[in-house]
């Protein structure tokens, strides 16, 4: 987003250009929206590559005929240029609607391969065994905990440290000849935490070659980290590798799995074939185009983002610490650029959120999936936080429009909201429960 | 789309204007696109529906803060729309991303609601038993026949008449006490054949309740049906509902099933928990705005459309079937507005598709899901042609932009282009394989 469209960008031009706009944020106040890890706005060069594949080159990639032909074109393109920024080849990549979807089918889909049909064995045999980590997101955990509720998989929750960080001893020791799957992330959609993929990719290489074994396979959902982090697969060492589009200023309803040669993976949804069967489905070429030019942008400037976000970070960081009865939660410094993830006592997260939105000031509890449920974050609490003190988390995540004066903003407006907040509380808890 | 953007449509435009496109179709002249059951333009008025979804109003629905829920009151706005068009409720709308997903949501989260671990039963007890027909999307045949493969359903496919209408009364005949769905297309992709799905849907009913039963559902997928047919939920008697938005002249990858209130079924893909569970994933504003506002358009004009295509698909199929040892496949009246399905005997369809192709028509040779396959069309087939005689079938499909000039276009260049490749054809079959 260019300087000049980031200053048009305020609640009054909201209200009037959009047909729905509901007049968010404060009335001729710029709109200072700290939640890019739930949703962010479509880049315009985004826009620019996506427009001929929406009137003009439309055809269906799988038609033979010419306009056919020239939208299938468009489809290898971005499948070339997707392999060449992580390293991959193009028959590695599986374009999908979604994160969701691709972690889906990286999970469901190595399984159903193994076990065509899965749940079958129950009782006649040994279970395929997967781990993962408590602080997934639940497009990860919820498949899985699915499939180990019908008592198709044995499964094994790894829990992180305190500091969010996921150790490689941690998951290795949970691996034996029965797994076929781990499921680790790249950084947290929540606290931002960068978990050692890398490592784990080793650790689990050497483990098959000493085990003379195909599997575990490793799955990371990297949607949080494409905007900051490196995307080498051969760095990473991971089998399967989630990316999408909407977290990245792409558009919605886009996402990859890159799947290594070799990976056995059953497709879930069948139909036409496409995707060498993997993902059937008409192309979504505007899409697909829209998520290789969003990533290439995304690759491209991640560090150069990277160290001015971090600069504002810390400066969020540091000015939400002085308020009493706080702390960061995940780690400090392995940690997206992007990422604010603050618990304050004896306040409600949601409470907080809202009287800043009244400000003008959009962030958010923990993840936006989860956002409408009344129990506090997953993530949270397996950092060993109490209950009650999990309530009282905020995630700030910076993005491509976030700027000194909008840090500033939230810095100056956050104590008196958690005075006041503190004020009307019921409860006074003690630091430990931080712990 | 209007008169002037359709006469601003042409080849030379395309190779001048967009990023990739390889110049198909012949300079100076208006590529005439035929092959609008495949894929279909965006409506500039979708678009600019869209628009503000794609930068302004970009949020996650699932957000609580107010630019969160100006996302979500577009989805709900959109969901109404949809729910009132089609007779049905905003409850019984589940977003997603396309037609296969539906079908394939539709099928597998019927049966997996019933039988929790899918397949797990086998050897058991009864395998839930599935009716479909012999001319059925991919998106709907290739789950069942894996299902099938593995053991975990019992499944019957009805075939068709020759003109490709399948009898409310053999659908009825293969259903018993443990079919649990039926699955009957509105209107074929293929040959645009319309079935009965509102006298099935009827029977169906009086079944249910002469067996006092909850099942069978019906599903009928309405792809290609919903620019020109009416549909009416209540009338249709459906329990499942799939429709598209990238064959409306909407965004590519947005779909959504109608789930009738009651209807037990569970999901396909887990996570965030969206679509009140029934399908996970960061909703798709732009997309389902887009769908909402495309499937409008379609119902609004689909009366005055199918008047227009219909005279203009006759003049085709009249000015074809001209040609000797030709049939149209398919039902001539109970048929899309917008599709005609000619075989020609000794000849390769595909190379008559490219022939046409090079003149700057685009046909094809069946669904464009399947065109990439060397084998003849499973629809035409069931249409009880032989196999050789199926290998020389057309598709055009007509669209908006169509006007009367192109079809006398595919008029006067067809002949010469079907005795040219007849002169080179090392067959010739007489009018039984026909049969």
């Amino acid at each position: 987003m260019s300087i000049k469209e980031r200053k048009t960008y305020n609640a009054r031009r909201i209200t009037s250009k959009s047909l729905v706009a509901t007049g968010y944020g404060v009335r001729g106040t710029r709109y200072v929206y700290l939640d890019h890890a739930a949703a962010t706005p479509l880049d315009p060069r985004v826009a620019k590559a996506m427009s001929p594949y929406l009137d003009k080159v439309y055809a269906n990639p799988s038609s033979l005929h010419s306009a056919g032909q020239a939208a299938n074109k468009a489809v290898m393109l971005a499948r070339k240029s997707i392999a060449a920024l992580i390293n991959g080849h193009t028959d590695e990549i599986v374009f999908t609607s979604g994160g969701t979807e691709s972690d889906n089918l990286a999970i469901i889909g190595t399984l159903s391969a193994l076990v065509p049909s899965l749940g079958v064995r129950e009782g006649k045999g040994e279970l395929p065994h997967v781990v993962t980590t408590a602080i997934e997101h639940h497009a990860v955990l919820e498949p899985l905990l699915h499939l180990h509720k019908i008592g198709a998989i044995e499964l094994t929750v790894v829990a992180p440290q305190k500091d969010g960080v996921v150790r490689t001893e941690d998951v290795m020791m949970a691996v034996n000849e029965k797994t076929v799957l781990v499921s680790v992330m790249y950084a947290n959609n929540e606290v931002g935490t960068i978990q050692p993929v890398g490592d784990i990719g080793r650790a689990i290489l050497k483990w098959r070659k000493e085990n003379n074994s195909a599997y575990p396979y490793l799955h990371s959902d990297a949607c949080q980290a494409a905007g900051y982090l490196d995307l080498n697969v051969e760095k990473l060492h991971v089998d399967l590798l989630t990316l999408n589009s909407g977290k990245i200023y792409g558009p919605k309803g886009t996402g990859l799995l890159f799947v290594r040669r070799g990976t056995k993976l059953a497709p879930v949804m069948r139909g036409g074939g496409q995707e060498r069967g993997l993902r059937s489905g008409t192309e979504n070429v505007p899409g697909i185009v829209g998520l290789a030019k969003a990533l290439e942008l995304a690759q491209s400037i991640r560090e150069k983002e990277s160290k001015r976000l971090t600069l504002l970070r810390d400066r969020l960081v540091d000015g939400l610490l002085r308020i009493p009865k706080s702390r960061l939660n995940g780690h400090a410094e392995k940690r997206l650029p992007n990422n604010v993830n603050i618990s304050f006592l004896d306040i409600e997260g949601e409470a907080a959120m809202l009287y800043l939105d009244a400000k003008g000031i959009a962030c958010s509890t923990g993840s936006a999936c989860a956002s409408t449920s009344l129990d506090p974050s997953h993530v949270i609490l397996a950092l060993g936080m109490s209950y009650e003190a999990a309530h009282g988390s905020l995630r700030f995540s910076l993005g491509h429009a976030t700027t000194k004066a909008d840090i500033d903003r939230v810095i100056k407006v956050m104590p008196s909201i958690i005075e006041m907040l503190r004020r009307i509380s019921p409860i006074t808890l003690d630091m430990t429960h931080f712990n």
